[in-house]
């Protein structure tokens, strides 16, 4: 129980230090970008040691293709993950809600701008680019572990910088998810784009890895 | 003596840089974040190998709750810490008054925004998460010491970010004291939560963090 | 092939994520000078154990000059350089175009306020210092390989916000040609400094560093 | 003669980077306080396997003081740095020149809003802060080698955010020499505070350091 434990803490910091900067902080874009990859880095450093520091249902999708964890832990890796965006969410919601600021702006993620086909491309194309850095970074043939959590950070930083503008920067079907379930409206209509594309994206960078050798 | 002498110049530095970087620099929330956050980091590194580089008397209830610390050395990195802090804003005080700005603005804590009851929840809540994060990456079982000092200092920096606009993002009952001594009014009869709310959310994180395993 | 396919995803993140930051992500200094940097921090550190991570086609000169490198593997990965620098100026324009914003804005480099004089100095000037480190980090006699990731894309980051109001900051002909393929204009017919000056940066950096030891 | 040329590199890379960061950059405070801090840092990694890594002839005192180099050394030192501040400034003026900007602002330092008695009580103490943290982080007894080069970058960064609107934050006679030269004025007339007030913080600190056991 330790490990989902583990991830429950890690995706409720990611969600709630990159939601409540967007929100509660008015963080720009350079904040934001490091609130959330940053959360990262720091719960895989201080919870990474118990489960592996996934925090992502689209990065525990790619560890099971890989063979790097089984079914029945990737089935509970993705509870506890979801669960801890919500409780993330309600956190933010009570803090947005003290500060007297529009309840139905949580830091979810959509795409105004640009077609659900385009959002579905972005989301897919920089949640590859993730997964290609993780999978390679953790590798026991030509990965770095000990930097692993600091340069998996940095990743997600900029390519949510990236992405803000386009699609919101998800690359993680809980960090929608959370949000979403508060805010309503074309958060919750748009789900799927943000539940689908991400695990688009880490399924071929599983394949992908391998041909770069990232698995023995 | 040494270990006191650390404790007393790593929580000088945390509350000089930080708040010289609200009231001298006139930062802004990813400057201050930092220079509060990283201010911790460059001391642990510092002087860390000294006296365990606390610099914050909730960390030390935390470590005295899980044993790393006994009760004697505890009091006296307390009383360590707390001058630390004065001195600091002493020394931003004559920063202040040098600039020609106002006096009664060096940095202090205080929640104008919202209720005591939600300040409290506030600071309580965001201090249980950094001592969640100090407990575990320092953690035998699964830590990581080389990169602790680094993760701790990015954690405080981002949970200040979001804490900012609540309560000015203490988790600190020094780094509250100090300022407030100097800046009087509502900081000072407001000080209770900084003193409380903190030691709340650390004493909680020192058990949940024993079900992590992070104490062998 | 492995490691021609690390040097055309590292040159991809490294104009994927820059370029976007310029256009997409209307970045500040600091946040452009980042996204450039630490997207060479973390494709060196996910990718760099299969290529030697140079994603840089005056890198790679420099290396083949102090004989890191051999001259059919530097063709090789100048080639995948230049590859993964045009799909990512390729996928940036699909953004761009997205977004309906103008799609000859690619984050190409150019310098109107200075002579092409100039902006050959500045861009050979820093790409020296560039290649200096580079070259001096990554020593067998006095280098640091866990750091050398960290420190090579935390010295392009300042690099290129110096010389960003000069030249755009370049320091890379591969990072010069993708956009302006597609930028066309002045981007296309000022690129001959873009290729030229770094490689002179490079070739003097490959000697000098010879004289600092960074060769055994 | 290498170790003099590395010092003659670290401190062109810190005055380069930090002062055109101010003027050519026109980077805000972060950006300029990370500008000098992180040069420290690259070049530290990159060069101080060679020298040591000072950069900065009121460290090269407090390490003379410590018995850390000798005299005929420390004299070769602080004429490298010297020499190295100066070309940068060199450097920098001929891109200002170039952007038709005006050449007398050259990232100089100096005090208009305060006297210089508390110019100078400022420069030492930030000064005396910073040699506390080097003079630990680099101990035999309780630092950290690894990671000292990026503790002392950011440890610079963020006291010189602090004392930038004081001071403009030197700490560095070598870095203030430098612009003052080209840009004359008060910067030139100042010098003597930018040079004696970091010499008397890093004596102190020399003393300081060896209570908290810094020296074997």
């Amino acid at each position: 129980m330790r490990k989902y434990f583990a991830e429950f803490l890690g995706t409720f910091m990611l969600v709630f230090l990159g939601t409540a900067t967007v929100v509660v902080a008015k963080g720009d874009v350079l904040s934001i970008g490091l609130a959330f990859g940053l959360a990262i880095t720091v719960s895989a450093y201080a919870f990474g040691g118990i489960s592996g520091g996934h925090f992502n249902p689209a990065v525990t999708t790619a560890m099971l293709i890989n063979r790097r964890i089984n079914a029945m832990d990737a089935v509970g890796y993705v509870i506890a993950q979801i669960l801890g965006a919500i409780v993330a969410s309600a956190a933010v919601r009570s803090f947005v809600s003290a500060l007297g600021l529009a309840t139905n702006a949580l830091g979810q993620t959509d795409f105004p701008k640009i077609s659900a086909g385009m959002a579905f491309f972005v989301e897919a194309l920089v949640t590859f680019l993730f997964l290609m850095v993780i999978l390679n970074v953790t590798s026991n043939d030509h990965g770095n572990g000990d930097f692993a959590g600091l340069v998996i950070g940095i990743t997600l930083a900029f390519l949510i910088i990236v992405a803000l503008n386009l699609t919101g920067g998800s690359l993680n079907p809980a960090r929608s998810i959370g949000p979403a379930i508060f805010a309503g409206g074309s958060a919750l209509s748009h789900l799927w784009v943000y539940i689908l594309a991400p695990e688009v994206g880490a399924i071929l960078a599983a394949f992908c890895a391998r041909v770069l050798g990232s698995e023995d």
